[in-house]
């Protein structure tokens, strides 16, 4: 039996699925080949049904046997120990990969997600868009020189920053065809595309349960 | 001689001196008692004068003998391994340390350096502030049951959670007395106070010296 479990929520509207951060822990889990069982806290409440397991009232979360750990990139970082195809052990290489991992969490996500919330509640140009135009440009330069960001392969840090990048408005926003190319070749790793269907297939059946519960 | 090279600004203006991110890697220095030296680059054209050590143009980063890194919240994570005062070795213990200290970057500093950033370029009450005042509300409640965030005991996870918090506009953001005291306990600290003081001092002597050079 899989001692790795991963929460998530049992049902999500169509908007974000496909994108519920539970996405994070389930791919990397796949390109790591690590066995795990996926358990699910209710939507309905989700503001205070979970706050013992994540102090945010958010998913996902992970379980590791006794250890209980939140934030999609601390068990992001908790997976990546088990498993060196998702970060290197070469002291350099692991380095190189930790920062790239931070990066995405901290120099790129904590502009886009903002972002994105203001375009979505007013105006795609908003008072972040030059913000996010200095970032997404300079990671662009970057991503025009190399075919991963550490350690001259696919890590933990590509999957965490293809997955803040792939996020539909984000994705569309500028031309930037270096990054584009990154994140279609992020996410077209088998291991992704599996991660993704399985995502939307347990939304989906959410909403069979959901049609057919009827009144009590 | 010091292995550990703190990288800054040679010179920062009066508004974020004694918040510049150094601080983050010299207070986790003060605190871990391990040696370091610092260096800076030159805070004129820093938009693209140490972009091939840090690729959004920003400070601080560090040298670990050859290795190197950016990103402060990856220099902590970083430097954390190096001693167990800035995190536990109990596996448990660690990974709560993990996860507060990537809550602090990805939970709290993606909404409170945003909504800041909006508030001084436009008004304090801003399309952020709903989230802003959700998520310190949770973390609210978290501190008001506990003296630190993790392991029960002072962290690398409290050292960066604190300084998010101890920005001057976030810091007065809303009623939150649990908050309130947490920074106050964590920057009242010995390792925070030196920290401080040698970032204000760096950046004093380099308007004397600024000062002092006239003309050419």
């Amino acid at each position: 039996m899989s001692e790795l479990t991963i929460w998530t929520l049992d049902w999500a509207p169509e908007g974000p699925r496909g994108l519920v951060r539970d996405l994070r822990l389930r791919w990397a889990c796949e390109e790591a080949g690590l066995p795990y069982a996926v358990r699910t806290v209710p939507f309905d409440d989700r503001a205070t049904n979970h706050l013992s397991r994540q102090p945010f009232g958010q998913v996902p979360f992970l379980d590791d046997g006794d250890l209980k750990i939140f934030e999609s990139g601390a068990g992001l970082l908790h997976l990546a120990r088990k498993s060196d195809r998702l970060m290197p052990r070469d002291p350099a290489a692991e380095a190189e990969t930790l920062q790239w991992t931070i990066a995405a969490l901290n120099s790129i996500e904590m502009v886009t997600v903002p972002w994105w919330f203001l375009s979505i509640s007013g105006a795609a140009d908003n008072a972040l868009t030059g913000w996010m135009e200095q970032r997404l440009g300079h990671l662009e330069q970057v991503l025009a020189e190399r075919e991963w960001l550490a350690a001259g392969r696919f890590t933990v840090a590509d999957l965490l920053m293809a997955d803040v990048l792939r996020v539909p408005l984000v994705r569309a926003f500028g031309d930037r065809p270096a990054t584009e190319a990154y994140v279609a070749r992020a996410t077209a790793r088998p291991a992704f595309s599996k991660a993704h269907a399985d995502q939307m297939r347990l939304f989906e059946a959410a909403d069979e349960e959901r049609a057919g519960a009827g009144p009590a």
